[in-house]
């Protein structure tokens, strides 16, 4: 990432902002050569990033060639029209948000115990009210099913978040931003407003 | 894509779609040899997408030394519990989606008019009522902007859609799946059911 000041050290920010997430873009090198990039759902948990799948196509026949990959989650929070800032230029318009790339490998899980559980957390995220028989490898009805899927584990060697909030703004110009946010208050601006606050707290 | 039929063939539907969303991932081949992830907004025109950044960073590095590439654009439109088809199995919960990705190898647009049109095109998207003077490369207001930011263009090779909506489901399980989501009615539920009723209109 070249422009270091909206780049995000802390670790607990970024595990904070992908617990609240639930889908993303696993890229990897296929077995063609070309890069490719698979929307995803995730569950992320202690420097692991699950997914689950079927046990055959372009993730498997890739990923196995190349275990190499990249995951990108991340949430537009805020147009910023330029007009906030600057009455005639365009340059200033931008987009606030926050994005989260976790770069590692990729093994497939094959012990019935980790993919229950790895099954079971993506569930959790997506069905919080529960309405299935517990996800168990000891439940010979989940059994052939548990078989049949594929689930697959990203270990992450590095994690880096980009959280951009008009860090890079002087006091006057961001001073512009939260006023034109305010008065436009549409779904999302207010949250943005706060993001500002938080991690560009003036010069 | 493993799944046949959840492929959309149909070019203008996966053009329609460009043209409703704003942002993606770009994947492609880091100079360090690791596949990269980049979140980013977009404009498609007539079999290319358009994106500006910086000149410098792991985009220009990465794609200079091999400019192959996918975009990747996505929404999520429903969750579907499991407990709308099955009282006990977790298996059939899963998202409803649009996906489209884009194969090709992308180039840096050099020439001045075209890095206007492009980047006119990317704010018209973000900022439909204007309020910027236009942004033209004989305006000498724009033309140092226009010299440092850089455009690049992913010249589309391949597109692929993925609009899956019940496409794999029997009649009486797809009844099911729109009862549950007419009952919840939960925001973007009933443009949900109407692409059931679009893509998989029954057996």
């Amino acid at each position: 990432m070249r422009r270091k000041e909206f780049q995000v050290e802390d670790e607990q920010a970024c595990e904070a902002f992908l617990g609240e997430r639930d889908d993303g873009v696993l890229t990897f090198r296929g077995e063609d050569g070309w890069p490719k990039a698979v929307p995803l759902n995730y569950a992320y948990a202690d420097g692991a990033v699950y997914f689950h799948g079927s046990k055959k196509g372009e993730k498997m026949s890739g990923l196995a060639a190349d275990p190499r990959a990249e995951f990108v989650v991340f949430q537009a929070h805020a147009f910023i029209p330029s007009h906030f800032s600057d009455p005639y230029l365009a340059c200033p318009a931008t987009v606030y948000f926050r994005s989260v790339r976790i770069r590692g490998t990729v093994a497939q899980v094959e012990d019935p115990e980790e993919k229950a559980t790895a099954l079971a957390a993506l569930l959790a995220k997506m069905q919080p009210e529960g309405g299935h028989a517990p996800i168990r490898a000891d439940d010979p009805k989940y059994a052939s099913s548990l078989r049949g899927v594929s689930v697959l584990r990203l270990d992450a060697l590095e994690m880096s978040g980009k959280f951009k909030f008009g860090q890079n703004l002087k006091d006057k110009m961001r001073g512009k931003v939260i006023e034109g946010l305010e008065e436009r208050n549409r779904e999302g601006d207010s949250e943005t407003v706060a993001f500002m606050r938080a991690f560009a707290p003036g010069d």
